[in-house]
């Protein structure tokens, strides 16, 4: 069995890549963190992601088996989601990451600062 | 200090994490792990990067205070990426992301082919 490698340009590793590093997917994962929610209850935690975005996220966890969809045999249905075992494997790496995010936004900030500064000190030099 | 929220629409840690957890910056960092490489090498060592995506990547890392250029001062010029501490740090965190994604893959993949065979038995029901 070939391992699997992302720098190789072919490999299906690239692509999953994507889907577990976007903005999108580390939200919903971590919003799951606590158990199921619904559909409305996501868009809520998940403050100003659109609805395709939402659905579309949510349909592509479900096919790669990070998500179990559930609709609740009430009237009117109710859809539930959660993570699948694999889901939360993947929530303690994706957590990695947002905790990254929080910790480092001050520097990383601050680095921007710097480097703007420098671009404009270049750009109009003193004479 | 307001602690960081990338659940909250206007918070910058939500625009980092997109940053972070980017294809392109995990494959680059992760290129860099081993100590400075030129552009051309980054180019050749991350198969089928556009040189567009490659460039721009670099020049946001950069901003971020991730990735440190030297421009060495030799005829012709060489300029030399590196990580910063900042990017050593985040290393750890994009390595975590690549090893889940290689690691497993395979259930990925699984996962897809049973959600793809339901939704055609769906699409087509026995009659």
């Amino acid at each position: 069995m070939r391992p699997g490698n992302p720098y190789a340009a072919d490999c299906p590793t690239r692509q999953l890549l994507d889907r577990i590093g976007d903005r999108w997917t580390v939200l919903i994962i971590g919003a799951l963190s606590d158990g199921p929610l619904r559909y409305t209850a996501l868009a809520t935690r998940i403050e100003a992601i659109s609805q395709k975005m939402l659905t579309q996220t949510l349909r592509a966890l479900e096919r790669d088996g990070i998500v179990v969809r559930t609709v609740l045999p009430v009237i009117p249905p109710h859809v539930e989601y959660e993570l699948s075992s694999l889901g939360s494997d993947l929530l303690a790496t994706v957590s990695v990451l947002e905790r990254w995010a929080i910790t480092h936004i001050q520097d990383v900030e601050s680095a921007r600062r710097t480097f703007d500064a420098n671009a404009k000190a270049q750009a109009s030099p003193a004479r």
